[in-house]
């Protein structure tokens, strides 16, 4: 199997200023393609470092794939120390990146600087890559049959380069499958859907590999994988394989592979023909936000009111003033109304309500940090649900967020 | 310096199905207390890699902080196989850790499992971490003088145990100072920002780093950093060296630090005792998002009118219908519209409104995919930006709000 490395280079990653979302990008980009990730090293912006990280993984792996440091300023040292590397003799101006530089520069507004000018400088012995989506281009280098390409940091640009060297990955190397399929759930705790299928899992051939993979967002996802052998053949061995989990655990799954909750909602309710709308008070505009996501959300996506203030929620979803004064914003009577409200004021066939306390301050005895109400209305009836969660406010908007969406979802299948 | 490596293990880190968020997160706080992260690796659930990447580990950093592979699912199989490699010879039951699990399971309604239990047992030798947050405890190892800890992967289960840890940390070695200030700008591209500072670049001291930090969200940061040396000292002389560059760069710096677009503006709106709304249609809720991740911005924010379909434009927001047919939503006239209209609505100080194509579809000769309009609605007055953006919809989504986010606080500044 030809397996690759990702080195990230850079000394905003090693601070933690910087989240790598560029190495999660590649890893998926290669699996796509039957690269397999080897390893992922995130290394600083220093010669020694690069040098020893480069020879080790291009010992280790077949592709060694390396983001950061060719930007136009000085602490961007990754092309000379790649040059010194491969033992180049010279420079050369690549004339494509350097044209492609000063139209970039001059959509901007902005006359092309000695420094910006260098950037389309290479040195010998590398097959340039254009950047056509920023001005530094990319660097293709080979030894003893294994390549290395440069490429810069921001993730944009990284990604067009990623599909543009593609096709040559697949010319230079003969690819191997692999064979992945994730089934997503939400709704049961990782340790209780384990001991729910456990008989499923001992009885997995030993060529196939599952994986629990949880996270706030998504649920539980679980991942069974193979490499080599015929691809087709397991394919199919995996789908019968999980279609017998579809008994165990109903409508816990809501999708497959890159689904999320809100593109699962997004075509229930284009089947159907309907349309949500959202009154979001603690979880302030991030459930909209995730709809909005989704390309081609305005087709049942109406609008979002976002009450962060109690007049909103008077105003804009006819909230009573003397309902939130008798039971408080976070309750079931006002997160009721919220839901009431939006979905005939925006006219929508559902709605989403939240209000809840997502701290650190604002908390009581009676309602602590973490405690959120969820409404949502359906063309028939109400469905209302108190969640009493922990760990931050982040936390919190983002797991009563995808709760609220896994209401909705089950709503619609009347499941809820 | 004492130095760090963090080791992520984890195949689902390895085929791109979950960002490493973790990584970024230990090493800004390692950072705080002077402890250098000097690299991080990914690597797969397989005994061998894990056994070879710990002893490279340790033998090139101080401490080594290992997350996941802690769960109590049959791929969880970090926890035996440090066992074998510190040669420990038996298993004890962290009674600590039974007792918090048995807590925490209760609170999710669940009984006991063979398999939870499990969690409890830990190999002889290593001192026990207490999990606060979740089921599986933490390990210390010690070989050496070095430190090896492993803890789940689980973003907040970590977060807690490193802050348990890191007194041992501080008791266990002797630590160097490290001071890092970084200045936040937005608006000026990184390159035309490394032409406008190349002078007072030139003349920065040898032992003081300079990194630039672009990003779409926060625009071009850039941090100076010093090693060892006199904390005090150098702090003050990156404050002043820093100063230099308030004539240079104005009001494009906004902030120090860990601030944010969004905080900046939570300071200014806090200090003037004004408010805030928002009516957002391409943005879709990012924009009252990001407001509203900030604890306490309930004081100056009053909510969103998210008007993604445009009969909420003309509802909630008053813009008149014959605006909308004659120059389409995606326009000066209807972006100025929904900010005045949600300033009324709400009755707040300032509004932004963002009206624009996210794409992939959607787009026209006369307005392509990332066209977006950006009003600001202020006490005395409307202002109004076009943006021309690409790089696909989550990028113009990110883009333009961050762009809006920077027009209101130029704006509050006067300097719109």
């Amino acid at each position: 199997m030809i397996t690759a490395d990702i080195i990230s280079i850079g000394d905003e990653l090693l601070i933690g200023q910087v989240v790598n979302t560029n190495a999660a990008w590649m890893a998926a980009f290669l699996n796509r393609y039957g690269i397999n990730a080897r390893q992922m090293h995130t290394i600083s912006d220093s010669k020694e470092e690069i040098v020893s990280a480069v020879s080790t993984s291009l010992k280790n792996s077949d592709i060694v794939l390396a983001t950061g440091g060719l930007g136009p300023t000085k602490d961007d040292i990754t092309k000379h120390v790649l040059a010194d590397y491969f033992g180049c003799k010279g420079w050369f101006t690549h004339q494509p990146s350097l044209e492609n530089l000063q139209v970039m520069l001059a959509k901007g507004g902005v006359a092309i600087g000695e420094q910006n000018r260098k950037q389309a400088d290479l040195p010998d012995g590398c097959i340039p890559i254009l950047n056509r989506l920023g001005t530094a281009p990319g660097m293709w280098f080979e030894q003893s049959g294994k390549v290395l390409v440069a490429m810069p940091g921001v993730p944009y640009e990284m990604k067009g380069i990623m599909e543009d060297i593609m096709p040559m990955l697949q010319q230079h190397f003969s690819l191997d499958s692999i064979v992945h399929k994730t089934m997503l759930t939400y709704g049961i705790p990782e340790s209780m859907l384990a001991e729910r299928i456990a008989n499923w899992e001992d009885q997995l051939p030993k060529y196939l590999k599952l994986a629990y993979l949880p996270s706030p967002e998504t649920g539980v996802r679980l991942r069974l994988s193979a490499y080599g052998g015929n691809h087709e053949q397991l394919e199919k061995e995996i789908e019968d394989l999980f279609r017998k989990l579809e008994p165990i655990l109903g409508s816990s799954i809501y999708g497959w592979g890159e689904e999320s909750l809100e593109s699962a909602i997004g075509k229930l309710l284009k089947d159907r023909n309907q349309s949500v709308s959202t009154a979001e008070s603690c979880t302030g505009g991030k459930i909209a936000s995730l709809i909005t996501r989704i390309a081609g959300s305005s087709a049942y996506y109406k609008g979002s009111i976002v009450a962060y203030d109690n007049s909103v929620k008077q105003q804009m979803l006819g909230v009573k003033e003397e309902r939130l004064a008798k039971y408080g914003a976070v309750s079931q009577q006002v997160v009721e109304e919220m839901a009431k409200g939006v979905k005939e004021a925006l006219q929508t066939d559902y709605a989403i309500a939240t209000s809840g306390i997502a701290g650190p301050d604002g908390g009581t005895a009676e309602k602590p940090v973490g405690t959120v109400w969820i409404a949502i209305a359906t063309p028939t009836k109400i469905i209302c649900r108190k969640q009493q969660l922990t760990n931050g406010r982040e936390h919190i908007i983002t797991r009563s967020s995808a709760t609220a969406l896994n209401m909705l979802r089950l709503a619609i299948l009347e499941e809820l």
